[in-house]
């Protein structure tokens, strides 16, 4: 069985431990059984599940696509085997209570533990990552008695959830959605209706899948404010948690994707033939709020796993870089000399410093943003806990597209990298890269959330999430720019936060008077944010590397630090300029693409 | 039979006629049997077996890879039928003399004739481009016996080429080729070794298969003076164009790639159990330079190919967004009101948009090389011949990366546009993203593009071709600056190329004097240099539509026009002033990635 590399553990040990400071939150009461111990750990074992069961059979869910005979799903009977192995180490509920039968990690540990799964299969971990939100929302917003109900069946692995949002008229659309939900007077409702797109949706994992489905009441007002959310189970479930008959939710068909082969991505009906009963969870008609108080992590999720895929290609590009010896130097002028290895080329180390650029930088804003998690929950003091809350709010959008695009952009080079071996699929990374390419798209596309950060969370409570963040940018700024290592990085950060502020100012009072001009480039927007956020996380990586590395470690460590403080340069040098162009761009309210009328095209 | 879009008809003809005057080509005595009327009937022909016999074919190919049972390899019965079509039509010999069979059609038009093609079913058009880009080898390097014995069954298609230059140690590092040719004492000789990634390298498509080898002779020199070329049939070939017995060429693999699987991709043994008879084609020890003098034209090909899999994707996405209704404008105040079309929302505009400059402008660059190609081989003025011909030489590492990136990138987007369902293989986009995925690595991966460009061609002659083509652009500013339609985007071609042109010259010194660190960020100057290129032939193409709109066209041909000079105003405003930071950096003379050592990676 291979053990494939899949994470430098170093860089997680790095960025949780000595940037992150996880081993702090153990001071908090709800995290207080815990140490850097017992992190640590709960690590390990992530690690070592992840690299011997997962990873072994990312290929395999690849080729053996969930098949529908008509009446069943098949999956390779090992993706069942691995997923057991994880339930059976905690693993599932790793950040619940105890008395949940969860390790009540931090939410920081328990998304690095996830990431090893999401960086060994991501196809098998969305089973996992799904059940997780979906018990997430039922714990947080379901009565006591369905949280008896459910949670211990989910928590435990024995049930398996999804989120049943889209429809086939209705994806980034919500509001159209057309699903009803009728009164049966007992409190039940009869669930009537067509989803597609929905992940793990059906297979013969569990023994039951409890479908999380958005539907409309009778008396619902129309739009977002008249959907409300119900819990519909495959089989229903007696209060007892034992199994009642079948409930008329249907494979209406398989889809068949470009990648993320191994989760069954399904058409569902409900209701068609038969009875299917669901029960509401929260509040009639609020529906899309809670599924929404749960979409910041569902899309911490999301970038994560963008992150690992391209975390996984990087280590594999740098891998057979090492290997593979290829040409001579510009300066050679003997052709019998021995052929370099491929990294010994200035255009490789480009292009795998880019990718080192890209998935440290993406897996350092998933984990400040699930610190930032941990904070709006745990922390003591309630004003950082609000201020937690509020940046998480503002990140939230550029945690779900940034890695999305750029670790898909990781994946892309470590193609190049191998050549024309990288385009077979006898090398990981064409995998890598077909299933990242479905992260711009789920949980709202990178349209869907460029309009949500520059339409709503730079405006919302006037301004004070961008406030709180150009405050934080602004402390790490001043801590660095007279570390004559780090001055010249400080002072790029300073001048794009200076250069997304003032053009904030310009768009501001467009985005009140004229919405449909003020967001015409809001992808622009997002992608020159997204930069200016990462260059100030590369600066704080930087800030811990620059120290640790004058404190004179060892040389694996030296190097480790170096690389870091390189790639933190190449960020700021390579990268970053970019946003200049963007930012004049948005000021000017350039109307090109919005002026395009639909019939030159 | 479905017929799918393959081409906007009016756009090609508008880039043939309206711009590069392709009419014209008609008064040089090679063409003078041609007139518009011909070339519009060739392109007639072409875009109609295209579209029937080719495009239906495309998911097919994708879903039915070659097969090889141990003896034989299959393919889908439909892909022979398909290319006898195109043979039965004359296209496989449309640039070829009368004589031999062909239309005798200018480079331009046999180019854009191949371009349908290569949009209908880019893994088809694969084993027609091999063959002609084979049977242009033997034409030009051949001797007369050679030429009888081989061009005419290649041309009819009877026989079909491969190039089988890469070997498993040796694929961007050619010098280190190990095939070795030993002297059979009657002008034969017996070759042995091992090649791979040879495309159409075994298949029952044609009666024989014509391998371009290269070797080294026994008294060769190291390195890539030392490497000859040899015609390798599958089976030998009698003088009256017969098959005598099988050569030991045998397939020792297939390799299974991520896209473009219809074209089968080879490991192959020459000569390994059995005698493996080749003949020496070209003077001994130039076989590296009578390829790279062919080379030019498949790097053409290439870029073609990276157009037309961008284009056919654009029209997908454009003829999807014209029919999705999703969503409402960010002013819409009424949930009740009917979902807008996807392209009523601006940034699937942007997307359509930048699709548009990307595949259009890729399209004018690729025809733009095409008429030059014409150029240097029929221009009755010799100095223009010669030009022509500098000017090739200069822009092809731009032809071949160029659309490889940006047409790739096209996909991206068209994917995009189509949400969750482009992800999936029930819709054609995914297909052109993985089929597209190839076109940065064969033919010289974007890297060696780059050395070429910045360590050749920019110093060749003193300059001289990059001086041929400043002159050009400045020709273009010239004959728009003073147009109010025109001023602003001409003046951002002036400064990009100013910048260009300034970047030189401090690179220039360094290039002579160190050139491991003067193309250390090569890449980024293709990029740049790239971008200012597509900038001019944007410009070019506004400088034609400008005035025709100005002359009051009818409804569908001002929409037409309108767009073409929208997309020239995207790619100045939102692509070209990406330029400015990039030759920024390079003046810099960055050493952050060369610096990076493997250690810290």
């Amino acid at each position: 069985m291979s053990t494939p590399s899949i994470v430098n553990r170093r860089d997680l040990d790095f960025l949780l431990f000595d940037w992150l400071r996880a081993e702090q939150l153990c001071t908090r009461p709800r995290h207080a059984e815990h140490n850097r111990a017992t992190l640590s750990a709960a690590l390990d074992t992530a690690e070592a599940v992840a690299r011997e069961r997962f990873a072994p059979l990312n290929r395999l869910c690849d080729e053996q696509e969930p098949r529908f005979d008509g009446e069943r799903v098949h999956l390779p009977p090992e993706v069942g085997d691995a997923l057991r192995a994880y339930c059976d180490a905690g693993l599932l509920a790793a950040s619940h209570d105890f008395e949940l039968g969860g390790m009540q990690l931090p939410t920081l540990v328990a998304q690095a533990c996830g990431s090893l799964f999401k960086a060994a299969n991501i196809a098998i971990s969305s089973y996992a990552g799904l059940t997780q939100g979906n018990a997430n929302v039922i714990l947080r917003f379901g009565t006591e008695a369905q949280r008896q109900r459910y949670l211990p069946q989910l928590l435990s692995g024995r049930f398996m959830g999804t989120m049943a949002l889209t429809e086939p008229q209705a994806g980034s659309s919500l509001a159209d959605i057309r699903t009803t939900a009728t009164p049966l007077g007992d409190g039940r409702y009869a669930i009537k209706g067509q989803k597609i797109f929905i992940s793990a949706g059906d297979h013969e994992l569990s023994e039951n899948i409890v479908h999380l489905v958005l539907a409309r009441l009778p008396d619902a007002p129309p739009g977002v404010k008249g959907i409300s959310l119900f819990i519909v189970p495959k089989f229903r479930v007696r209060d007892d948690g034992t199994l009642g008959p079948r409930n008329d939710v249907n494979l209406a068909g398989l889809i068949h994707k470009m990648g993320w082969r191994g989760t069954t991505s399904t058409m569902l009906s409900f209701g068609e033939r038969d009875a299917c009963e669901g029960e509401l969870i929260g509040p009639p008609h609020q529906g899309l709020a809670c599924m929404f108080q749960m979409m910041n992590e569902a899309r911490i999720g999301v970038g994560m796993g963008a992150v690992m895929l391209g975390y996984r290609g990087y280590l594999a590009a740098v891998d057979y870089a090492r290997d593979r010896p290829q040409g001579r130097l510009p300066d050679s002028k003997n052709p019998l000399e021995p052929q370099r290895k491929l990294i010994e080329h200035a255009d490789v180390r480009r292009m795998l410093l880019a990718q080192k650029a890209y998935v440290e930088g993406g897996y350092a804003l998933c984990l400040y943003a699930a610190r930032l998690v941990d904070d709006q929950h745990t922390h003591p003091d309630e004003a950082q806990r609000r201020e937690a809350a509020l940046l998480l709010d503002v990140l939230t959008p550029i945690v779900k597209s940034w890695p999305s695009q750029w670790c898909l952009a990781a994946n892309n080079l470590a193609i190049q990298v191998h050549g024309g071996y990288g385009y077979t699929r006898e090398y990981p990374v064409e995998q890598f890269y077909r299933d990242n390419r479905l992260n711009p798209i789920h949980e709202g596309t990178h349209g869907i959330q460029a309009m949500d950060l520059l339409g709503r969370k730079m405006v919302m409570q006037q301004g004070a999430g961008m406030a709180a963040l150009a405050q934080r940018m602004s402390q790490t700024i001043e801590a660095t720019r007279s570390d004559p290592a780090l001055r010249e990085t400080a002072e790029a950060v300073r001048t794009a936060l200076a250069d997304l502020q003032s053009t904030l100012a310009v768009l501001r009072p467009v985005l009140a008077e004229d919405p449909v001009r003020g967001l015409a480039n809001a992808a622009v927007f997002l992608e020159a944010c997204g930069h200016t956020v990462l260059a100030w996380l590369w600066l704080e990586q930087a800030r811990v590397a620059a120290p640790a590395l004058t404190a004179g470690p060892h040389a694996d460590e030296a190097a480790f630090l170096r690389g870091k403080l390189q790639a933190c340069r190449y960020f700021c040098r390579w990268e970053l300029p970019r946003t200049q162009a963007q930012y004049a761009l948005l000021r000017t309210l350039d109307g090109t693409p919005l002026d395009m009328e639909a019939g030159w095209f």
